[in-house]
């Protein structure tokens, strides 16, 4: 299938979190139907949404039945299981594909991949045990951080070294489970890039956010974020460079550190971006449409902003604030439904607009 | 129910065409969900809302199992079935409430409130016969226009009197229906006003926006109208002054014609408004999420405009245009997802950002 995707057909969307929730109204806006696949009873996606499947990764009837159900298939998270994948790609095409997932599910690829490209990362090494462990510290130093290779989100999955003697505990910390040793990197700010990529290769970019970070989850995104004209053109190139690599369709989140020595790239994420909210409050066709119109082979928007914003995530408690929130004028709410508030679950975000521009 | 509605609970929506589908995207993110009632199979709102009840304004258990299932009641159109609003009220709240629908269900009622409180309408009278409408020609003149009393849409139900010999012919057309004989106004151009009450008694108005028919259907909606200062203030003194005496809560459209001795209000529309759908890309908070507030009991947004906006309907085969719109910068898609593109159907609409202000 390479031709635009018709008014009323029906896009596949794994994952009813908020991502989900979020594609699901783009998708409608454009006249489309979107099917959501989740294991979680009462997915947030599910309110919005023409048809839910309450069904676990495992479960290849329910699969089956799914990819029957629609045109094209997408996500909102990358740690979709492998074999789950493999039945979904032969019924359906996965946008993005294949090759964009196999890297960001594991850190270990993705740096190696974005080191080949050319592009600076932290430095890095795989850990198998704790003679490599100990081997990495001699070489990246401490303070220095161990992840696992898969899985990770919102900082989990991680432990940090102070100094070579956290060695061992920090890999207890990993279960057994392979994982990459990561030197810290001196940088003065953290910024984002929101990309897409069309499917006849068309290329456009978000501008830059600046993000702050708290406990490990994303608190706010600002536009514009503080980069030089030369810093933002060369994020839309490393975006550029890694979107055409991998023959990317759909949006792309990519995390950088500011440094004096440029941008070293943090991490990417295949999918939209807790970091490209703002975009709904900020351009016409927010980065939810962007992954739409991708991975429904239309003409992508380019990524034109006309707003300042400042995107704040409601966090837990943070939902008690709801009621003041709605009574400010430049503040768009955008909650997600969730039944439950619980302490560091994300609830919900704003937008505020600081400037009309 | 007077406390502002909590995350979660549901809003019944009765009628589930595509000021539904905006309703019910609109009510998602407030962490509502919706429940849509519509006779109709595969309604455009039921790809967006919680739960679709399909059934018939005449089906009492259908009725009273969703009513049941909500926490307040709203509506997309004014011609609900009274039995089945008597049905749904002893259930549960309805908003706005039912003085509005009873005013705007007949335009005679209507014509009658709106001239007793002091503001300017066409010439109008009471159709029972040939010889009261003789008796109105009389005094009105013609050219006129003979209306059903109820029911009429986008131009139906409605025939022109070029000259008092018209009057059989027309008579005829209103096939026995109560009718009402409205004089013609010589306006310059017609506007409208989308204003909204909260359920504490807050007004806000959005800015007025231009509107041009074509065929008895709404064609494009321009903000800013062409109104002087003293115009803007008399719209929106005569739109507090209607839903202050209505008690109403929710938004309101209000059609008024622009002559030089003043404002004449054509009708209203106790609903969300086909001519303020520019607002989902001129304001923060646009027309559907401000009915939403309203209806659930929060703080109203202030209407404020940030940018000027040229709403455009796509009407049957303005769908061939979607391609070429796709491609257009400043160019917002907003398609209904419905299945049968037909002759004067309207099938999305489109706001072009014409300046950010």
């Amino acid at each position: 299938m390479t031709d635009p995707l018709p008014q009323g057909a029906t896009i596949g969307i794994l994952g009813g979190g908020q991502l989900g929730r979020m594609l699901s109204v783009a998708a409608a806006r454009l006249g489309f139907r979107t099917h959501i696949f989740e294991p979680g009873a009462n997915p947030p996606a599910g309110d919005v949404a023409h048809a839910v499947t309450t069904a676990r990764y495992e479960d290849e009837t329910a699969l089956q039945a799914f990819a029957a159900s629609v045109d094209v298939i997408t996500y909102e998270f990358e740690n979709i299981p492998t074999q789950a994948l493999d039945l979904l790609e032969a019924h359906r095409p996965i946008r993005p594909g294949r090759e964009a997932l196999r890297i960001s599910q594991d850190r270990l690829t993705e740096k190696t991949f974005l080191r080949d490209l050319g592009l600076q990362t932290a430095p890095f090494a795989d850990i198998t045990d704790l003679a490599s462990l100990e081997a990495a510290i001699a070489e990246i130093g401490t303070p220095a951080i161990l992840k696992t290779r898969r899985f990770g989100y919102d900082g989990k999955g991680q432990a940090r070294l102070q100094a070579p003697a956290d060695a061992e505990m920090a890999l207890a910390d990993m279960a057994g489970a392979p994982a990459i040793l990561e030197g810290f990197v001196d940088f003065s700010h953290e910024v984002s890039i929101i990309a897409a990529r069309g499917l006849d290769g068309q290329v456009a970019c978000f501008d830059p956010g600046e993000n702050v970070h708290e406990s490990g989850i994303l608190r706010t995104t600002t536009v514009p974020a503080q980069l030089t004209s030369a810093q933002k053109t060369d994020a839309v190139l490393l975006a550029a460079n890694i979107l055409n690599r991998l023959d990317y369709v759909g949006v792309m989140g990519v995390e950088l550190f500011v440094t004096p020595q440029g941008l070293i790239v943090n991490e990417i994420a295949p999918r939209v971006h807790n970091s490209g909210h703002w975009t709904q409050n900020g351009c016409t066709v927010d980065q939810f449409e962007q992954h739409i119109r991708a991975v429904a082979g239309w003409p992508l928007g380019d990524g034109q902003r006309y707003a300042d914003v400042v995107m704040e995530n409601l966090i837990g408690d943070d939902m008690d604030r709801v009621p003041d929130l709605a009574r400010e004028r430049d503040v768009a709410l955008h909650l997600y439904g969730k039944s439950e508030v619980k302490q560091g679950r994300k609830m919900g975000h704003v937008n505020r607009i600081t400037r009309a521009t």
